[in-house]
């Protein structure tokens, strides 16, 4: 029998966690049990839910404090037999965490996949490897480069901006998540004409940069409209998954005629995500369910900057991205904001080769503009791999040096 | 010039509220202003997002001992121009709560939506009172009840089920949100098959139920589905809007072939709302954005049972689904769990007539099966509108009298 084994942190004051455990596995799957006459019991033995393991941890006195009371904490497995569900991500959500989303103080950690359920979701298209091979680049770090200020802009100032960040030798430019369709900067004027420029840096420097247009609208619309800039040459598509639904994001990962890379955008996640007692944790929502969809990439706060996770939640991200599972490609992933060149040996001490180095105001605050901005990163990328320290590459790269003078260099942590 | 206001609740350790809104306001909109050139900011100034309101709270000590200092409260209102985003929910929550949602601890109130927005939004397509036509009912509550224990169960179970619901004389009946497509249940069988059955009771008893079946499966494949659906003759749609996404649930409102009751279950809304830090209020998510949607019901936790949220919450929910909104009809709350017959008198104040009255255990733990529960329900709120106690409406009701002695009466109370 295959089942689906889901890891919850529950916080309860009464703390009969086994009592909980039986009551989840049996409420979400067959109802009731010792009551049910042989017969029945025997029909419904492969749809019954199952109680893996009930781990209890200490109690905390800061929860006990902000909760009033002595609560107890454990992280439970209940396993769920995929007989139950069809083979798709609103179901298996709604059986493991539908109603009982609703029911007290409890986490879902993580989902468990057994293989046939696995092989029921592609994974990225183009994945670490597929991208790398659109861009020729293959032993470091992406950079990645973002909009900035374009809400209410011409299609001058979008291209202008794109040109800028493509000199300066980022590899990835997307789009700002909340510029959507607009008169000035329409989806389909976006496509052509970034193509325009990206080609014509090209042309002119041999740096090829992708560009990842905002797929927006309404959810039956999508399909077409992002065939249609597959159709006009789209790069990519940048995508805000949790506007809409981890499934709409698997349709259009497994639509042919789209075959367009996809970054996820972590927008409202965070109503998600950031409790302690409530909701997904990071590593499996922005990790393991964004791949499985079909994510090429997904952006997540990075540990360093004002809008932050902690670093144990993002390389809990990362790991889900990257990790081996099924036959699935890798993910990249994309840790972002506060993040300036001086940074840069710690971020790849942290993400590792694989990942994406993505910043605004740490390419576009550059005092020589996002052309230096992108430059001086490139740099100290270099420098990490060529095991140059960031000041001596300094003496080589004058744009490397004017962002270590602006930003400093982030001493590495262990 | 046109705005959508939000208002947030806003925890802080510094609490520099003033500074923050600014930030939020500039940030989710133009970007920056008082250094942009004044051509600029002619051209960004209808774009430009602006700080409402500013209230500061008093703080709380269970909250500043449970994160570790001084932490201040506000409600911040922040209003974002319509002409920055296209009109649709994924959109709009992108823009007042996208970024934002992972910057601290920020949780979104309300949302005010202009009234040029709301005429962009569907509303619910039969309302209140399109289901009460469909029912003949309009002066009392209406009486719902579920499905149990029916997962890896056969058609024989589920149609028998039915109609001994039906016999009871509740008004609508559910599928369970946790049962899909299978081989042994499919949904166009429960359709057809549901149909058959409540045809059959409204033959023999001239009482009219309904049926809402499980509309599950791949999100571009729901439409067809629901199409079919309603073709075969299905009474109404059980549609899981947050596994899915809410303009999911719009565009199957929208579709003029479906033309069904949407009933809306709030599977999965728990990981969104329930944190006093984080996420979305109940009234917004399964009260004002449900009917905005066009949910012609929402369901909620109860707040009678163990699966609970507060009557403030509660309320608050069945305020937005049913006061004066644009043109909107009203969407049925639809308190849910923990429910018995001695419960009425006090749902009917805490809810109204215009509400339903929905339980599972209630219905089929009746001593007389679920014909019997029905029954008691339907006696009980007899009681409450003809200004009897349920004690004295129990020497004429056997069905209401057994519930009673199995559940109690619970005390109304102020
Ligand atoms: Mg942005
Ligand atoms: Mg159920």
């Amino acid at each position: 029998m295959s089942e689906i084994v889901a890891s919850y942190l529950l916080h309860d004051n009464k703390g009969n966690f086994h009592k909980k455990a039986e009551g989840i596995a049996l409420g979400l799957t067959v109802g009731s049990w010792t009551d049910l006459p042989l017969l029945d019991q025997q029909q419904l033995q492969k749809h019954k839910g199952r109680v893996v393991s009930v781990t209890e941890l200490q109690d905390c006195e800061r929860v006990n404090g902000y909760l009033g009371g002595e609560i107890k904490q454990a992280i439970v497995k209940i396993a769920y037999p995929t007989a139950n569900f069809s083979k798709d991500l609103p179901a298996i959500l709604v059986t493991v965490f539908g109603k009982l989303s609703l029911d007290g103080k409890v986490k879902l950690l993580d989902l468990d996949f057994p293989d046939e359920l696995l092989a029921e979701f592609p994974g990225p298209r183009f994945g670490i490897e597929g991208i790398r091979e659109k861009l020729g680049v293959y032993d470091r770090p992406l950079v990645m480069s973002i909009f900035k200020g374009v809400i209410g802009r011409d299609m001058t100032y979008l291209t202008t901006q794109l040109r800028e960040q493509a000199l300066g030798g980022v590899d990835l430019v997307k789009d700002d998540e909340i510029l959507f369709d607009s008169e000035r900067t329409p989806f389909e004027a976006r496509v052509t004409e970034g193509k325009k420029v990206l080609n014509e840096v090209y042309e002119k420097t041999g740096h090829r940069t992708l560009y990842a247009v905002n797929l927006t609208g309404r959810t039956f619309e999508l399909k077409e409209k992002a065939r249609k800039a597959a159709e006009l040459g789209a790069d990519a598509l940048l995508f805000n998954a949790f506007a809409y639904g981890l499934d709409v994001l698997q349709e259009l990962r497994e639509d042919d005629e789209i075959n367009l890379p996809i970054m996820a955008h972590p927008a409202v996640s965070g109503a998600l995500t950031p409790s302690e007692f409530y909701g997904f944790s990071n590593s499996l929502l922005l990790g393991k369910l964004l791949r499985l969809a079909g994510a090429d990439f997904s952006l997540f706060p990075s540990p360093y900057g004002s809008v932050a996770l902690s670093l144990e939640d993002t390389t809990g991200i990362a790991y889900e991205l990257t990790r081996p599972v099924y036959k699935y490609k890798q993910s990249f992933p994309v840790p972002s904001a506060g993040i300036h060149p001086g940074m840069v040996p710690q971020l790849m001490k942290d993400f590792g080769i694989d990942s994406i180095i993505n910043a605004g105001g740490g390419v576009h605050g550059h005092p020589d503009g996002a052309i230096g901005g992108g430059k001086a990163f490139r740099a100290a990328i270099d420098a990490v791999l060529s095991h140059q320290t960031l000041a001596e590459k300094a003496e080589e790269s004058k744009e490397l040096q004017k962002a270590l003078e602006l930003w400093g260099t982030v001493e590495v942590k262990a």
